[in-house]
């Protein structure tokens, strides 16, 4: 099952050395999810070749501008190009009078629905769930109301061996019997466990979101164990006071995050205007934690 | 003295081919005017090398995105990076309470003062005025309320003739009475005709920036005798009937209204998406208007 995200932007607050700014792909089983919305995210995914047509659920994170602004045009031009089918958007609940608002002074009646569901910054919750996926808010502390996202695959069902099932000539009504752990009885009455039929599902697999945040470690325990996490890293670490500040993270904190958490990837991102070249934020993360990489746009990771 | 105009963007509605939405600079005499703020200004700006901090006048025809959604994350980058200094944006009443809300979800409290002046479609109206231009509304129609923009040079004063006045001695501070067309009288006695001492001033020029409108011929009398004309022609001809239910002009519409404004350049955009290849689009503008050019992005063009 396919599950990687794809960057479509990674600057911080102000787009510069032709970065963007935040919104990512996560491509979860071929279903397309945005998570943030930066201004040009549109012109974003037509240089990357996807469809925005295909994207279904749209998680904003908070609302600096940033994070957010691409989202009248997105919406505006699947309407333009004859959108029926809804869209649901995840984010702060201000996020609607934002959008209302644009719309009605467009005289824009969107041909499909919005489904908006208000994010909140009190406790984490389930906001979504389908056959692959269950998507949480991550608690965040920025300068405004803030949550990141988990994205946690589902434990998934065995994986027959088709090799014996063919030879058994088992009919195929039978196997997602077999997949979720029932024995097979032939007409002879011979029985073949649905162990030995099947092999264990591949581990259910994570992908944490956190963008943007000071590193309060609160949301550690959320974070626990996710197989990659893109972590903001607006900073490096002799810009620490800046980045508290402001309420970013530097690249070092991201890795100690990252290290904590029992991560297997860190994506890095969210670079300020003042960094031309990334890598010493990179060689930071990785002296903490190895497995680090720059989350630069265009480029698709694996989860 | 500079004055010309440069296309950071051309598309309408929807972005696509690699064109952006509208967006224009006008440079008068080193002063940069924006003109309408598609999404994505900010980066089509960096990629033309152009310095927003620069900009002090901004101009929103009407409330479509394609021609204003870049304009919170331009206001904000500029804030970002330290502007002080007043911005002036003229624009439909309605888009100060789309800045309003956004500035206050997101709780940003720009250092510099926004001076907010509502356009209205009543009637056309001098909007603006510096030593070098005048601004005026053009009154458009199109789905909602919409004005273009006529930036007028003023009469400028007579020229000197630099070796004259210097072979007589002319002190510096007699300079600008004789170019106001005071004659010169030294001590002696001698008089010098100011008619002598300078050449008429070069002819002042105009911009008229009509988009988006159906060609209604009702502004055709405000543009009259424009030196360069920019009129939208979304669509080329044989989609005539589209154009009008949809309040647009297409390009041979828009070669007439050029040529019986008896403009001398005409400069065509705001290009639908269904258009890959332009040049069937100035084709057609030019079987009319010969001197057409297409808008293209990055391009500058003398006024």
């Amino acid at each position: 099952m396919r599950f990687d995200v794809t960057i479509l932007g990674s600057s911080s607050a102000t787009p510069i050395f032709n970065r963007n700014p935040t919104a990512q792909i996560l491509n979860v089983n071929e279903r397309l999810f945005l998570i943030d919305c930066g201004e040009g995210t549109q012109q974003q995914l037509l240089r990357n070749g996807i469809k925005a047509q295909r994207i279904n659920y749209i998680f904003i994170s908070h609302l600096h501008g940033d994070h957010y602004l691409g989202l009248v045009g997105l919406l505006s031009s699947l309407h333009l190009n004859g959108r029926v089918k809804p869209i649901g958007i995840f984010g702060p609940p201000e996020l609607k009078e934002i959008l209302e608002i644009q719309f009605k002074y467009s005289q824009t009646e969107l041909r499909y629905p919005i489904i908006f569901q208000a994010t909140q910054t009190e406790t984490p919750e389930v906001i979504f769930e389908n056959n692959d996926i269950i998507v949480e808010t991550i608690l965040l502390e920025h300068r405004i109301p803030c949550t990141g996202f988990k994205f946690s695959q589902k434990k998934r069902l065995r994986k027959v061996i088709k090799e014996k099932v063919d030879s058994i000539g088992i009919p195929v009504d039978m196997i997602p019997l077999i997949k979720a752990g029932v024995d097979y009885k032939d007409k002879q009455g011979n029985v073949y466990p649905a162990s030995e039929l099947t092999t264990d599902p591949d581990e259910p697999r994570s992908y944490a979101y956190c963008s943007d945040t000071i590193c309060n470690w609160c949301y550690l325990d959320q974070i626990k164990g996710v197989n990659t996490l893109y972590h903001e890293s607006t900073f490096m670490h002799d810009m620490l006071q800046r980045a508290q500040d402001t309420y970013h993270t530097t690249a070092l904190q991201a890795a100690e995050v990252a290290l904590k958490a029992g991560a297997e990837q860190l994506l890095l991102g969210h670079f300020s205007a003042r960094y031309r070249e990334l890598d010493p934020l990179l060689e930071e993360a990785k002296a903490i934690f190895p497995n680090s990489r720059l989350a630069l746009e265009g480029h698709t990771f694996d989860i």
